[in-house]
């Protein structure tokens, strides 16, 4: 057996420090209501919406291998700061500077490099700027929204969440996507004559 | 609200069908021993070990985009078909023939054009030919080994594997990649050392 080299070693730390993140519950639960999901499986879920729905953005010519990456990776930092619903105002307060020091710590595990390559596309993500962030963004909103009413709007009843709240909050979708913001309106309608909201 | 498009009608369709990935369950467990890893979580944990390795494939100037479109897809059929252990010799027989009646159906949700698309890349995925592939294969291989080395050899333990069919199932690994597989010869010699198996 050859030696393995230090940056192989580092890189393979990463993925198992990585594994944790299915231990991560969010507050959505799958579609048949049996169990919430975890940030490994959205983020899946992510990966395939943006590959079958990137054609729907905003802007053109957008680098969906650059999207992958950032769904990918957009939720490690929840390993260390743990998952913060969106609804919950009092814990967003705290969220950067928790998620930013988890950055720190996480993507430091990497060689020099990809550290500073996934730190600077995580910091993309998050600025919501870029047009590869805001459709990573509109589809990281709509995925919740997707589940919460296939589950019967479960967590929304958990928590109380109205309909105001909900175009508050996941407005952002058009930003990223008018044609997903129209398909949001359309679960929103759904929901509220269901009894969902 | 605008009429929303039958394409963009059959796209959400496939999403939520693919919801059911998250049920079905492997035999590896996670990193900590809690329980059993399912598909959808997997083929996340292979996004990730993809943008982060792709450096080490054989073949040059692989298209990253199209692994990544490969892992995301690579485990739908199960939805349909369920998992086939690797070592388990008599469900693979039937395996294949279960998963084109699986890919039939459920790639025949999306509209036609990427219907085509992503069938061919689970074909090709399954042909393990191209270098795309063919590192595809070697990820999707490394993947459950290192699991299983993490989990203290629980998986192996409970289905008698032994080393010599490590060597022969994930050989394989080193078609796609030989970087990976002395990895891999690490992980089998740390198991044997620690008598995981």
């Amino acid at each position: 057996m050859t030696e393995l080299s230090p940056r192989l070693m580092r890189q393979m730390d990463f993925i198992i420090e990585a594994d944790k993140l299915k231990n991560v519950f969010r507050r959505s639960f799958i579609s048949d209501q049996s169990r919430r999901e975890n940030d490994a499986e959205h983020s899946w879920h992510l990966c395939l919406m943006t590959i079958i729905l990137a054609e729907y953005a905003n802007e053109p010519d957008l680098n969906v291998l650059k999207i992958l990456k950032m769904v990918i990776i957009h939720d490690i930092v929840e390993i260390d700061a743990g998952d913060t619903y969106i609804y919950d105002e009092a814990a967003k307060q705290s969220q950067a500077q928790r998620e930013q020091k988890a950055a720190d710590r996480l993507f430091s595990i990497l060689p020099e490099d990809q550290a500073h390559e996934y730190r600077q596309i995580w910091d993309e993500f998050e600025a919501a700027q870029s047009k590869e962030a805001a459709f990573a963004k509109s589809i990281d909103r709509l995925h919740p929204m997707l589940l919460n009413y296939l589950a019967k709007g479960k967590t929304w009843k958990e928590h109380g969440v109205a309909e105001s709240d909900i175009r508050r909050i996941n407005g952002s979708i058009q930003h990223g996507s008018e044609d997903l913001w129209g398909y949001a309106e359309h679960l929103i309608k759904k929901s509220v004559n269901e009894g969902l909201l």
